[in-house]
């Protein structure tokens, strides 16, 4: 199943993309003067094959799943806040949905690995794998048939999204002490001390921030992890959650749909993704930078610039949500703008914009 | 009239903030995860002086005039581009109708000084005071008189804004040339070499800044202007359209309405006007880093934070509206989420969340 996915990942159209890029340049604005919506548009034209996509249909998947070492005390809340911030996502009173609406996204929940029986309610997907990972600190978190599994929930669902139309795919999750495990997969790439990439997740601090670094350095050892197989560092030291986030990813760049990251835990899923397939790269798309250390560590080994600086560290796709409202606006730009020659503008006196102008006429 | 402005620019409601603030404590999120959105959030609460602003009427003002230093070359685009611009936001096809459209915001055209005679359009203020500045490289910009009257078209137009219920008040403008004196205004303030603040503006280059930088020398050591005296600063070395903003920020501290920058125009006008009033500072809320050196030189005058890495250099008043979609986020949050306590979620374990939500309950 995998090899076929990894397969069937294109690159961009670089057609698409040029032909967006000459319609941008002969907008009513100083040449390149919308940078980094600019380049959102581009990404999109490259994304869909469509040099001028339009209004494009947006979900956030979001994955939910429970971690055993949050029995090491890594994080500030009881796991018992998973399937009770679940449940609040059932019934709209979270953060996501908030920001889901805002960026006009449907919200896609999905139980993989919840340490709790769930009710059935409409609008949850039910695909729990198991009651929780194992705790990292003492074995791995699942087995290897495991991580496959939850892979292939994101793929399934990544798919269905697709075929409704979907296009641009917003990550999110929630897992009380989830940055932990998120923060070992990205150690294992990021050739930095445990130290330096470890952030306060939902408010550890002091003592507790040492405490957790030092649950991931024990992870990290007791599991030894093997980089050059990014299924085992999932298998071995990362969630239910992030697996099926990887699968997003990866069914998202063989369908064309673009991927919208969130904060570590997200980034650690697609650090995975790109990891099993580099293709997977060029539809993943920054959103915000948030305050743990190994998201940054994540971009930047991705190469992925993200745009916003509000230090948020919530997660639930609380970023991505905010990402796809800047590529809205980008795709705004490029469509309801109007050039130079439908405007009867003036160009540039002299140097490119002048020379596109030509090319438009 | 100037007197009475500032005399009745206020400090911000403490109360309503603090109310506002323990909202945003008790929502379902670990404690100051959203920080950006939820100081927005707190930030319309004091303006506002209501705990819990909902949905905000906006407006984008967009003050439009020519400089007579355009003829220095320090542009890529002719002075004729400006009457073309009113002309294109009037048909809607620029940028900013685009941007104001994303945001939720009416866009409010203001001709203070545009160097050619413009038909009567239907949503065209048409408020000229002079046919464009003196070429500020020779002599003043403007005649004091002719400075306080653009700024009293600001005060008026603001105040008839606010009348209409506008709580959120973005700056915006057009004007060839006009990063040269916005940047001739804040290197009075910065302390620091011409040469450094100096951006390409429209696009400039090579020779072409070089060039630049040394006519914003010129102006400043021909015209001498008073750094303890804003509006002899404005008048030597400024524009029609950043005095006309100046007054906007100046009327709406005063009526309580929030005011959201943009690029480094906006930020010589809000620089201006907290020199005129201190007071004004805490109604200014920054949207996007521009490219220009000067616009992070005046925001870091003003201790202004800004949340947008986008590169953009376009103006028009685009980055304030990015700057209002951002504030929405902040309001949504605050209105539409859940505190713990409705949602039936557990608190933290311990630290200041547990606190907080024992002061709800």
């Amino acid at each position: 199943m995998l090899d076929g996915l990894i397969a069937a990942i294109k690159p961009l159209d670089l057609g698409a993309m040029e032909a967006c890029q000459l319609r941008l340049d002969n907008l009513t604005k100083p040449l390149g003067s919308l940078h980094g919506l600019e380049q959102l548009a581009c990404r999109l034209a490259g994304i869909t094959g469509d040099p001028r996509p339009r209004k494009l249909k947006k979900c956030i998947i979001l994955a939910a799943a429970d971690h055993g070492v949050a029995r090491e005390g890594v994080s500030a809340y009881p796991q018992e806040v998973t399937p009770q911030m679940v449940m609040n996502f059932c019934r709209g009173g979270a953060a996501i949905n908030v920001f889901a609406k805002h960026a006009g996204a449907e919200l896609v929940l999905v139980d993989v690995g919840v340490a709790a029986d769930l009710p059935e309610i409409p609008g949850l997907r039910r695909e729990k794998i198991a009651y929780g990972t194992g705790n990292i600190a003492a074995g791995p978190a699942m087995t290897r048939e495991q991580t496959l599994q939850a892979i292939a929930v994101g793929v399934r669902i990544a798919r269905e999204e697709m075929t409704r139309g979907v296009r641009v795919i917003g990550l999110g999750e929630m897992g009380i002490g989830n940055t932990t495990p998120s923060t070992a997969i990205i150690a294992c790439y990021a050739g930095r001390p445990v130290r330096d990439l470890t952030g306060q997740g939902t408010g550890v601090s002091g003592t507790g921030l040492e405490r957790k670094a030092k649950i991931i350095e024990q992870a990290l050892a007791v599991n030894r992890p093997d980089p050059q197989d990014p299924i085992d560092v999932l298998a071995k030291v990362g969630g239910l959650e992030i697996a099926a986030l990887a699968g997003v990813a990866l069914a998202a760049a063989a369908g064309g749909a673009a991927v919208v990251l969130d904060g570590v835990i997200t980034g650690a899923a697609a650090l995975i993704a790109t990891q099993m397939a580099p293709g997977v790269r060029e539809y993943l798309i920054g959103s915000h930078f948030s305050c743990e250390p190994a998201h940054k560590a994540a971009l930047s080994l991705m190469d992925i610039p993200a745009y916003l600086h509000l230090d948020m560290r919530l997660g639930e796709g609380t970023g991505a949500a905010l990402g796809i409202t800047l590529i809205d606006a980008g795709l705004h730009v490029l469509n309801d703008m109007k050039t130079f020659g439908e405007a009867q503008v003036a160009v540039a006196q002299d140097g490119p914009g002048a020379l596109r102008q030509r090319a438009e006429l």
